[in-house]
C-alpha cells in the first residue's frame, strides 16, 4: 500500500527552485550559502521522517532509515548545481529519494527490510574549484588529496580552507568512507542531459554506465609561408592535417559502436590571413562505455593523425589532458531498472551515460550500482532553459521508486 | 661598351645592409631614423652622376638622367624594408639601378637615347601604418586620401602628423602623380620572396602580373552541445564543416591553374574540450592572376561551404576583408625580360608575384611594365634569413642591364 506522491516532488522540485534559483537559473553552488540554504530547506523536509540525520566528513549528508537488515540500499543525488545551472541536475535525485522514504517509512510502518538511506553529495558540480564529484570521491576513496590539497578557486582561495569555512577538515574528507560500509546497492535517478531518450520519444532509460574518457590535446607542426608566393605544392600546411582529422572522428565513432568523439577547440599560429598555418592545435575528446573500444578509437585516431601528418609533410604531437576509465553498472540492477521503467510506462531504453555521475564513483568503489534517466527537453543542461515535462518527472518518481523496491528485494535475496 | 659592375652592386648592398641593419635584420622602417640614413647614402652615391635628384610630393625619391627623348625609362624599387626584415626586399632593385644609371651615362656619355629615371617609392611596406604601397599609389593615383588620413601607427600617431615630421604635406601628396607625364616603361627588379625558381633551380624568372585577392572570413554557425552526452547523428558541428573546407580549397586551387588558397586562420567558439564547436570563423584567401578565375575560384569556394553547411546542418556567412584586382604586365616587356634573362643565364621562367609590388601601381596607372624575379634562399622574405647566391645577385643586375638597354630601344621603336 503506497502513499508515494510524485505530485508532491514536483511541487518540492519547484518549490525549491523559488528558493534557491533566480531569473539565470539555479544558484546552489557548493559551500556558498544558497546551497546550504536548500540543504536547510531539506533537513526540514526530513524532520517528518524517524531517521537519523548527520554529515559525513567530506561534507555529504546522509538521511538513513534503520530497516530489519544492515545492508543498506542507498539512493543518491546532489543539490549543489553549477552558477546559471538548471532547475533539475542533481536535485531531482534527492527530492524524488525524500518522497522515496516517505512511501517505504508508510508501507513498512518505519522498519523496512533493510536500511535505505538518502545522501545528497558534497560538490559534486566542481564548479568552484574545477575538480567534480568531490564529495562521491572523497567517499569511493579515488579522491587524491595531493592533488585536491592545491586546488584554487578564482579568488585564489585554497579547498582546504574554503571547506574549513563550512565545517569539514580537509585531512579527514576520505574517512567518510567508512559511510559505504554496508552498501548493497546504489540508485541514481538523474536528467538525460541529452537528447537521446527525447529522439526515441521515450520518457526514460536504463543507464548502462559511464564513458570512459581519452582527451588529448594533437598539435601539428608545420612551416608558416606566405599565402601569395607559395605553391600548393610547396605547402607544410599544419591547419589541412588537423582538419582532416575532423570528418575522419565521425568514422571512427561510428566504426567504435556507440562511441564519441569530439574536437572542441582549434588554435593556429601565426593565425593571419596572409600565412600557411604553422602550428595548429585541436583537442579532441573521445568516450566510450568499453574499456577496449575507447583504446581502440585512440589507436585509430593516432594512426589517422600519422597519417594525415605524413601527407601534409608535417610533424604531429600527442599531449593527454585527461583520462578516465569507463564504469558498468550492475547487470542485475539494470534489468531491474529496466523492468521498474517497463511497468510505469511500457517501454525502456538502456543507454550510457556521457557526462560523469556520482554512480560511478560509487561503482568504482564496488557497489552494485545503477542509474535512471528521464527525458531532458531541449537534450540540455548547465543552463536556466534546462527542463522536463512535468508528466515525465511524475513518471520518474514512480519507475525509481518501483527501482527501490526491487531493490531492496534484490537485497534480502542476496543476502 | 657597357661597364656595368654586378659586383660593385652586391658590395653596396652589403655596405647598406651594415648601415641600416642589425642582428635581427635590416630596419629601415620608412619615414625612421635609419630609412632616412639609406637615403643620404643614395643620394652621396647618386652624387657622380649628372643626374637631376629630387622628393617628390609623396616622398618618393626621383633621380633623372636626360636623354633625347622626353619619353621615360623608369626604374623602379625601394629603400624600406619591414622591421627585423631582408637585406635585398626592395633595395635590390635600388642599387642594380644605380648601376644601371651609371652604365647607361657612361655609355651614351649622359645622353641615352630616352630619359631614363630611378625612383625609390616612399613606404612600399607600410609597416607603420599597416597600408602598404603608399608613395607608388599616391603617385599611381589609386590611394584614397579618406582612408589615408584617419591611419594611425600604435602609438596613435596619424600618418599627416608622421608624414608632416618628414616633410611631406599629405593633402598635396597625389601631386606627385605627375611624375608619371613621360613614363614610357616600368622596370622592377625584385627578389621572389616564394619557392618557385628555388624548386626549379632557375636563377631568373619574367613576372608575368600580380595577383588579384580575394579575402574573406567564413563563419560556420552550429550548436554548442555536451560531447559526452550527444549522439553523433545529433550534432551541428561548426568545426566539421569549416575543416571540410581545408582539402577542398587545394582542389579549387589545382582545378584554377596557377591560382592559390589559404587557409590562415581558424577560431573556435565555446573552444572547449568538452563542446561540440558552436561557431568557426576561418579566413580564406584566394589569389589569381586572371580576374575572371579567381572569382571563379571565390564562386567554387562559397557553393563547397554552402554544401558542406547543409551537410552538417549547420548555417555558413561571408564577410569579405580585402579585395584586389589583378594587375597583368605588359606583353612586350615580359617578352623582352624573358629574352634578357636568356641571353644571361640561359633559360627563363614566366611567373606570377603573389606579394603585391609597386610596380602593380605603376601598371595600374597605364605605363607598360614589367617585373624580373630573382630566386630566393628559403623562398622566404620579411625575414633576416631572406638571402639569395651572390652569383644570382650578379646575374641579376646584369639581365635587369640587358632588360634596361632593350626596353630603351622599345620605347625608341614605339614613339
Amino acid at each position: 500500500m503506497s502513499t508515494l506522491n510524485p505530485r508532491r516532488t514536483v511541487a518540492e522540485l519547484q518549490e525549491l527552485r523559488a528558493l534557491t534559483g533566480d531569473a539565470n537559473g539555479a544558484q546552489r553552488v557548493a559551500f556558498t550559502p544558497a546551497w546550504m540554504a536548500a540543504r536547510k530547506w531539506l533537513r526540514e523536509k526530513l524532520a517528518s521522517l524517524p531517521a537519523e540525520i548527520h554529515t559525513d566528513t567530506a561534507g555529504n549528508l546522509w538521511t538513513t532509515l534503520r530497516g530489519a537488515s544492515e545492508k543498506c540500499l542507498l539512493l543518491g543525488g546532489h543539490l549543489d548545481s553549477v552558477p546559471n545551472g538548471g532547475w533539475l541536475d542533481g536535485c531531482l535525485n534527492i527530492l524524488a529519494g525524500l518522497e522515496i522514504l516517505r512511501r517505504i517509512n508508510a508501507q513498512y510502518h518505519g522498519k523496512p527490510p533493510v536500511t535505505v538511506r538518502l545522501v545528497d553529495w558534497a560538490d559534486e558540480e566542481g564548479a568552484r574549484f574545477g575538480r567534480s564529484l568531490f564529495g562521491s570521491s572523497a567517499c569511493s576513496g579515488s579522491l587524491s588529496l595531493h592533488e585536491a590539497r592545491d586546488l584554487v578557486d578564482q579568488q585564489g582561495i585554497k579547498l582546504p580552507d574554503a571547506l574549513r569555512e563550512v565545517g569539514i577538515e580537509f585531512e579527514r574528507v576520505k574517512e567518510s568512507g567508512q559511510e559505504l560500509q554496508n552498501a548493497a546497492a546504489y540508485l541514481e535517478l538523474h536528467i538525460e542531459q541529452g537528447p537521446v531518450l527525447l529522439d526515441l520519444d521515450l520518457p526514460l532509460g536504463a543507464v548502462l554506465g559511464t564513458f570512459g574518457v581519452e582527451r588529448h590535446a594533437i598539435t601539428f607542426h608545420g612551416q608558416a609561408a606566405h599565402s601569395g608566393s607559395t605553391p600548393m605544392n610547396r605547402r607544410q600546411d599544419a591547419f589541412l592535417a588537423a582538419a582532416k582529422m575532423s570528418p575522419e572522428i565521425y568514422q571512427i565513432a561510428a566504426r567504435s559502436g556507440n562511441g564519441v568523439c569530439t574536437i572542441g577547440a582549434c588554435t593556429t599560429k601565426p593565425g593571419i590571413a596572409t600565412s600557411v598555418v604553422e602550428e595548429c592545435r585541436i583537442t579532441l575528446d573521445q568516450r566510450h562505455l568499453d574499456g577496449a573500444k575507447l583504446a581502440n578509437m585512440l589507436a585509430e585516431a593516432k594512426a589517422a593523425g600519422e597519417k594525415f601528418a605524413r601527407e601534409g609533410n608535417v610533424l604531429v604531437s600527442w599531449e593527454r589532458l585527461q583520462q578516465i576509465k569507463p564504469v558498468r553498472f550492475h547487470d542485475d540492477l539494470i534489468a531491474l531498472c529496466d523492468e521498474a521503467i517497463r511497468e510505469t510506462c511500457g517501454q525502456s531504453h538502456r543507454l550510457p551515460s556521457g557526462p560523469l555521475h556520482d554512480a560511478a564513483e560509487v561503482a568504482s568503489a564496488g557497489v552494485p550500482t545503477v542509474m535512471m534517466f528521464v527525458q531532458s527537453l531541449h537534450g540540455i543542461s548547465h543552463n536556466k532553459i534546462e527542463d522536463t515535462k512535468e508528466e515525465h518527472l511524475e513518471l520518474c518518481v514512480t519507475a525509481f521508486d518501483k527501482l527501490a523496491e526491487k531493490a531492496m528485494k534484490w537485497i534480502t535475496t542476496r543476502q
